[in-house]
């Protein structure tokens, strides 16, 4: 990484991780607060990583079927109040809508915190038979938690994500698609947003409101502590059956479906900082960035510069790379710090000097790296360039994952690794709730995940002694 | 249009033009009820024509330089107290949150009807220079407004929208703005859902909360109605001024910005239906429709024809129809008055004796005509079709408004073109509020707008006989 620090206006990481986040999310000019606790104004930068995100995934959810469709915003009472474990876990941190205009409601509506109800509620009114199966929903909205504490990107009130909802014939196909849309979201952090993800199954402390299976891919941020970056559940036919929905399957029996959800959020932009970012600022993956490449023209008042800066932007844009050329009247300096905070990928500097021997010069945001391209080879050499940053970011991201991940065969051991280094640990588990917390307690870990590729570390669990065949990553969880 | 009827299930728009229309709503799967009233599902069919129009007016504000922003769901009062005309208009039909969990607010907070404040509020914080101007934003999200009484698409209580607000350094650009946008909306019936539009100015009277002049673009229904399309305001400096926002200028002097705002519905889909649909359902205009042709195999279980049917099928989508091959168990007549029902612009049959004769069978929604296609020539002939139905439609769409929009010299002439034909009244207008209002309770009839392209039928007020050079177009709104 780049090590002289070209912004001043945002704090080492090393001093205070937290600070360097907040100053970066507001410096890259992603988020800005808005006049209500909780509640952020996502700005057009911030918003463009998203709907490079989200491009992606609608994409791949109508590739597999998927159908998106709009629910209500409100959610009446009695209706949340259906499925027991469910309301148990949302109605604390529900927003309550009261009056309507000047008049009292009769019955309080929620704001969605999320939206199983909805869709069961929908379902039981359309699903009848088994030609109606399976259902294959996804909606994109923003849903309300009234969270104590909030942080941009992190932790909002309100907050933007795509909730999919899936209803099907039989147990075998939901677990099946519970199991593929993890995998969806597995392929967007690896291969868009070059962070490596850990698949895993949640706890049973740690599972959704209601499910009866939570499965999450957790990532590890530069911190080393904890994202979960995106969650698939699985339902049984509980919620079916609170709600009565029932079809007639082929030899006309009435039958509960199945149903699953899987969601993830604005959230991944936060994990995107701290996976990537450092001193100067953000750093994006090419294939996420909403800008991947900024022509920077030099001694811009020199003839010919600007024509020059104008068709390399012209050529690369025609090429389908993401590229803009920064002609505003700032000095180049403040424009190299301005695109390193944003997190551009690639800068290209063009003079009178490279003009002259048909070359331009480009500096990786991710290395600070700079290097002539011949101007005959410009289209290919940036679209390698870029293809490389990318595996480059996933790369130092999986060694950072790899480095600070331990195993312990005691809670000691946890302890003296937390300690000294912190990260991730894996330990064998015996499955009892109360190592669980025994390790919250001792340790200030939470189980992450039991990972579905388990390693062969041990045959007891590591706090209590007792026979033990799964093995669980454990963490500091943002 | 095609002449008998194949649904049972609807309602005959000229017995009961309501019915007809919630019956297609309903059979055609674009909205379900929900448990509060009001609030509707958007059904994936219904969501996939939304998403269509999304991607044109997207990909539209984006060339003309807008960026997506996401804005908080939730407004204190305070912020909304704090443009006078605005609060008036919008208060009344305002969702209170006054709940957090199980803790009472401090101060309610209110779910937006529209974000103008939200983006003020926004503004007052990061614009600070010339260099900061213009802001081109734009938003996708759902608003609510507590209406007593609801109707699909015409009238929720939440709505889905875009909602475009932008801020400029001089009130020519704003002007220019507004007026551009409400041609694009002009632009997205015209071209895209075949509805052609009157463009025009609202009177005083039925102009936005706040603003200075309201654009608006109205259409008429199969009924004669009036459906206001899409709007655009501007809204001087009002906001500006209110909201402190100012900017230094390239003379340092510190300026108030001028604002505009713009929104389009999913009320536009309620157009679509009233416009096009029929006794058999909805019709379609291919550039809109989810489904452009339907391949339906004739005698499926005789050797071929389902293999010819998908290939036909993927011919059609290697050139980028949107096609779908029913292949379900259900009997060809079935499928006729399903697709028919869903406005499916175009339904292609392939049975045992069209291979034979090295042809398909073409049968156009909107007319009902029905032609053979040599397989030869599949691909040409099918774009054509879906090209020569998008035109017909629209043009046979602009003869109901031609045909059903009259001239009247006097009140009372306006009164028998009501009483004889209903339809839209062209009159010339003093100006005057009373006159508005006169119209209003003789006639039953409300200003529409005052069209840009103003016609020569006078030089006195309709109402009062005043002298008037101002044309306005009344008409009975949804």
């Amino acid at each position: 990484m780049s090590k002289e620090k070209k912004v001043e206006q945002i704090t080492d990481m090393e001093q205070d991780f937290g600070q360097w986040f907040t100053d970066v999310v507001i410096r890259a000019e992603l988020i800005a607060y808005s006049g209500a606790k909780g509640f952020f104004v996502l700005r057009p930068y911030g918003y463009a990583i998203w709907e490079n995100m989200q491009a992606m995934l609608d994409r791949r959810f109508k590739e597999l079927g998927h159908e998106n469709v709009s629910m209500p915003l409100l959610i009446p009472e009695s209706l949340l109040q259906m499925e027991k474990d469910h309301v148990d876990g949302f109605a604390p941190e529900c927003a309550w809508v009261t009056f309507g205009g000047s008049e009292e409601l009769e019955e309080r509506l929620c704001i969605r915190p999320t939206s199983e109800v909805l869709f069961c509620d929908h379902w039981a009114q359309v699903v009848k038979s088994w030609r109606d199966l399976p259902k294959l929903y996804n909606q994109w909205c923003s849903v309300l938690r009234w969270e104590k504490s909030t942080r941009p990107f992190l932790r909002h009130r309100e907050f933007l994500w795509q909730e999919g909802h899936t209803l099907h014939a039989t147990a075998e196909e939901a677990l099946e698609e519970t199991e593929q849309m993890l995998e969806v979201y597995a392929e967007l952090y690896e291969d868009y947003l070059a962070m490596p993800v850990i698949r895993g199954r949640k706890t049973e402390k740690e599972k959704f409101a209601g499910a009866e299976r939570t499965y999450a891919v957790e990532c590890m941020m530069h911190d080393k502590k904890a994202l979960q970056a995106g969650t698939s559940h699985y339902f049984g036919d509980g919620f079916a059956k609170a709600f009565n929905i029932a079809f007639s399957d082929k030899n006309n029996v009435l039958t509960a479906p199945f149903e699953t959800s899987w969601g993830l959020s604005t959230r991944s932009i936060g994990g995107i900082i701290m996976t990537h970012g450092d001193n100067n600022g953000l750093s994006l993956p090419p294939r996420i960035a909403p800008v991947q490449a900024v022509v920077i023209p030099i001694a811009a008042h020199k003839e010919g510069v600007l024509e020059k800066a104008g068709e390399l932007t012209e050529r690369l844009k025609a090429v389908g790379v993401r590229v803009k050329c920064d002609t505003s009247d700032q000095s180049p300096g403040w424009k190299f710090a301005e695109n390193e905070m944003k997190g551009v990928p690639l800068r290209i500097e063009i003079g009178p000097k490279d003009i002259e021997n048909n070359q331009c010069i480009a500096a990786r945001r991710d290395t600070g790296d700079k290097l002539p391209i011949s101007l005959s080879e410009l289209e290919e050499t940036v679209n390698k360039l870029l293809e490389d940053i990318q595996k480059d970011m996933f790369k130092r991201a999986k060694e950072n994952l790899i480095t600070n991940t331990r195993a312990a065969k005691s809670i000691d051991e946890a302890k003296d690794i937390m300690a000294k280094h912190g990260g991730f640990i894996e330990t064998m588990w015996c499955g009892k709730l109360e190592c669980e917390e025994k390790m919250k307690e001792d340790v200030g870990v939470s189980s992450r995940c039991i990972p579905f590729e388990q390693k062969n570390i041990g045959s007891t669990c590591a706090i209590c002694s007792d026979t033990a065949d799964t093995m669980v990553v454990w963490g500091v969880a943002y």
